[in-house]
């Protein structure tokens, strides 16, 4: 094909659908308000008996504003996309869309084996996808921006959170008990990647 | 009028169109949960007993983020918008925010004649309308760009799926058992374009 | 101030809640389906049962997409925003966010004087202040674009529709039985607009 | 980082959250139909029997849309953002898209300490990160632009603003009667506004 690939409209199709996912977010919250009320509870009580819809609406929404900017840092070194990067962005949207769903789970129902796994699990996909992306864009000279290329940085930020996320969903199906707070692994993520890129430097100056 | 008919605007509002209703395909799966909560399940049967709302969700995903690349690729031989254009672009727009109601009819009931012919006929309805902007685009030298001028390949394809879509509303109906499977006759789309395009290759030599 | 008023922010934050208001019109079709499931009703009943929604659903689209449409065209002829734009503007919003909340009305009660009345009010007032916002394009040097000065047609096509909108909402009101078919007087505009223009041009040629 | 920091992305992924946001506002207005629907209710009593819900949906729409204008305002003086302004945009991304909570939560109870301390203090939280952006714009030279360099009046406005919803916030939550008519402190702005500018222009001339 003789047609630009130029980037513009995937990027901004992508912000669009992340903004209402994250907005979508608070739904839920807005849908305890009635029930409270049909059962003459106090006003209070929408958050006070409703503490785990809160926390995980939080949680989700810093989930999804965290990849939103990686999804931004990682395209600023996009000048045409390919069919591999699209048949991705689209499976990141797909776990980022459904991510809504998860949530609502962690947040109605007791923690247990599912309910960890299939939020957390939704996480992994994203960041999974979202290394992928990386990848593919270091990877196709077709795809990387020439004035501004891509830095190993991104690949190794992106796949640092993807397998901790990968060790915090084992974690959490092995031990049921820990649930969701395996998710506090992802706080190894700064300490990790200064030690990738001290080495990476090293190497480089090597 | 002696109005520029650029179609950048137009773009960026179907967009946001088709992300907002693609996104809003989550909210019935999230409606599930605190039914399923009321009723004591497990937070599994919130996938396990509604699978087929799983199913159509991930279907109607899939379709919605086809019509929205055709879109984008039919878009890119755009460089002034007709009436006729943005007649077909506002109906596209019609079926593409009517879809999440079939979608939700065919997850929640039995498919039947009437289910089965209501989510194929609204995804039919999306593809014709992209094969008459298709053909627009073609046949209307104001409308089409000059640098980028439209291939045939972009009709063929459009109408390639159009026609086994129709195809698929037709046997659904006539066969109600084989249900909404029919829309595997999409599969045949590329074996049947790569012959309509060989042809055509060896007419435009001949 | 200094500052621009470039109004390309300003244009895409209306797109994206217009694009939002007439997808989220949908959702009380989608919200139809497990409630005709509950009372054990047969899936085409979605539709048998409930064509008011259905039908008030497709009016509203078609308004919302007309609107958006006549705003697009005004907004072609503006180069930088005003206070008072601004604030039509916002009242336009307001109006176009408020419309799914009379389409529920009007589909889900029999029509009486205060549903068609809701009805109809909203559409006048997202008209009349579209009429507003071209007068001050027309009105204000600093607003219109010098290349492409808004045109007269622009303001006697957008005031026709606001003044048969006012006939509409008094006959409406007057003549209960007659309801939102009242609405069909819009058909006129075609017609009025004409008679204007060809007495606007002899008066120009005069 | 050699990447460009251009905040054109940020700023359009931070309209669409907020289109949304207010576009959503009109969903518990849209769920009250069917209830009263339910319970045998004439159709006007959707607004007479539920004007609480009506009131605050007014009030939200204009907050939202008072805090989008001072963001738009704000970063028109911006050319490249900086981590800390990323921050503050996600928090008070996250403020507007929680409002439609405490909106419904005012909406549906009577008023009391609770209910009025959450939504002023959501708003405040949004007024209060708006205000650390505009510091955070006029503090970093890498993130004011140079040809448009951000006016002492933005600092002014958006502070007094946040001052005076603290001062609503105490009077709210000490005098529970009072409720949120605390807010029409905040139409002291426009005169102490007023001052404050008079007093920097005596002191710049001195």
């Amino acid at each position: 094909m003789a047609v630009s690939k130029e980037p513009h409209r995937l990027i901004l199709f992508t912000d669009a659908v992340v903004a209402i996912a994250v907005t979508l977010l608070v739904l839920p919250l807005v849908d305890i308000v009635p029930e409270v009320a049909k059962e003459h509870g106090e006003a209070i009580e929408v958050i006070t008996k409703h503490q785990p819809e809160v926390w995980t609406f939080l949680l989700s929404f810093v989930v999804i504003i965290r990849f939103w900017l990686a999804h931004h840092r990682a395209y600023q070194h996009v000048r045409a996309y390919s069919t591999p990067l699209i048949l991705c962005n689209a499976g990141w949207l797909l776990a980022i869309v459904v991510l809504p769903f998860p949530t609502e789970v962690v947040g109605v129902f007791q923690s247990d084996r599912f309910t960890t796994g299939f939020y957390i699990g939704t996480i992994f996909a994203v960041s999974a996808l979202q290394t992928a992306m990386t990848l593919i864009i270091r990877a196709d000279a077709a795809v990387a921006s020439e004035e501004n290329p891509p830095t190993p940085e991104l690949a190794i930020s992106s796949a640092t959170a993807t397998v901790l996320l990968a060790a915090a969903l084992v974690v959490a199906l092995a031990l049921p008990a820990i649930s969701y707070w395996a998710l506090f692994l992802l706080l190894l993520s700064a300490p990790v990647e200064q030690v990738l890129r001290r080495r990476q430097r090293v190497a480089a100056e090597a």
